[in-house]
């Protein structure tokens, strides 16, 4: 990993182009704060250096003035991961029903006003199930049933070729980004074929799929012909995030569990994992994937004599 | 990363040495599941092959026939992850507060029952801080004001030398492991100078330091004498458990967020990062660390002419 510490302070993600919002879209305030942070550290030759590192705040959401939970969050988008979050516990279905969302770092604090109050919210959040969930953990019990109604759309309505696959994970290591620069961050970004729409970085992986979900909410970006790309390990949690906003194309840089495989396996999602450069492997959902075979190396064999 | 995929699912960590447990401790089940699961991928040369996965288990922990929460787990010690995961959330300070665990994967359940009740259960459960916890997420809201009141050894009763951390990182890197064989895992490890006293994997690094956590309270073994590695990130959850059980010095195969930084910091904690092979970067706490610096190799230079 290379460090280019020089300007690590003043980074920030491109923007993704501008888009109008839905009707009815909650207004927003756009709070800003550091992202990173720089230390001094030793190595093992002994020398000095300085090092940026990722900030990692606490921001309590209130929802109708009724605190809910406290994120740990790199700080980058709250409002989209605040909106985000509401949507992926399913305590939201949709951007309008929410009013306004203000951050304020001064106090940690995120303040949700929506439109018609969230029905139950007391009953509905009282079960927790903490997963393994790098950003959050925490999928409020019923969500677990919720995703047996979501639908994806069929195979071939909703497909992948080899060649996109690849042009994806090269414009992801193109990318710039936090990670690049201060490590310890999980990055997340929504494709269409192979045209980079939004990206996203957060310390916790959860965190970046909630708030590109902000981001589709807010501007009414339907997740069927989309693709999600993460860093983050395909585990059961991060398979629902990615059916309840929709996206059959999943593909990380990380492993799968079992219980991710089957999930997506019982969705008809399609997960890619280990994808880097260009290697990658097809765990389940290859009814979608249009395979374009690499050409194996030929092996070097050593012949005595 | 090489698979041996022909013995993966038989496949169990080495038993830590036996060690008497403490008077009063609780009563355990020695439950058994399957760690991993075969499936068929395909692979950018189109090839078919079997991989094994972990698995990714929930379970619900109940207190005194009280539902608390569910964990999602690799489920490989789950006795010990239970009574670590109270510990570590405050909810009991020793282990002869428990009466008995029992774990039963037939209903992915765990009841605990309690010597004398946890005092305010209810109220102290309530608040609900998700991190960015690979491993759990939650860190009960007076987690973090708790912190405040623990104490680690000074910086002379508790030090390590940089060839003790070599030998720890070289004894990790020979530990068979089901990251070795199936991926997707997180590990921790507990070790006194370079002996490495209980290794443990698991779909989440929250989950594999509350299963060592677990094991010091049932075994009566302190902290302040010993060092902790982790595959996960330092964040601000991983530095308070790790100062939760008095653990002064605490190495990441991975990087640091500036919480976690400053957690330690305050704390007096040495965190070592990216640590792998004879690499590191000793964050803060340096104060604890004899450092024995490598030769750094020439740089190669090119003189034309």
């Amino acid at each position: 990993m290379s460090l280019r510490q020089e300007s690590a302070a003043a980074f920030a993600w491109p923007e993704p182009a501008p888009r109008p919002v839905v009707p009815g879209a909650p207004s927003l305030t756009h709070s800003r704060c550091d992202w990173t942070r720089e230390i001094t550290i030793v190595d093992e030759y002994g020398e000095h250096r300085q090092l940026h590192i990722p900030c990692e705040r606490p921001l309590t959401i209130f929802v109708d003035k009724r605190e809910l939970v406290t994120l740990m969050t790199l700080g980058a988008r709250p409002e989209l991961l605040v909106l985000g979050y509401l949507r992926n516990q399913h305590l939201i279905a949709r951007a309008d029903e929410v009013e306004s969302i203000t951050v304020d770092w001064d106090v940690a604090a995120a303040a949700v006003r929506t439109r018609g109050g969230v029905p139950d919210l007391e009953t509905r959040t009282s079960r927790r199930v903490v997963t393994t969930g790098c950003g959050q953990g925490t999928v409020f019990g019923d969500a677990m049933e919720q995703v047996g109604s979501l639908r994806l759309p069929d195979a071939q309505a909703a497909r992948i070729r080899q060649g996109t696959l690849q042009r994806m994970l090269e414009t992801i290591r193109q990318h710039d980004s936090i990670h690049r620069r201060a490590g310890s961050v999980h990055g997340c970004a929504l494709f269409q074929g192979s045209e980079l729409l939004m990206f996203v970085e957060d310390v916790g992986r959860h965190n970046a799929i909630d708030t590109i979900t902000g981001w589709m909410a807010l501007h009414g970006v339907e997740g069927a012909d989309k693709a999600l790309y993460t860093t983050g390990r395909l585990t059961s949690e991060m398979v629902m995030k990615a059916a309840t906003i929709g996206v059959p194309i999943v593909v990380s840089r990380n492993g799968v569990t079992a219980m991710g495989y089957d999930l997506a396996s019982r969705l008809g999602m399609a997960l890619f994992g280990r994808a880097a450069n260009r290697h990658f492997l097809c765990y389940t959902g290859a009814e979608r994937f249009d395979s374009e075979p690499e050409v194996k190396p030929a092996t070097v064999r050593v012949v005595s004599g």
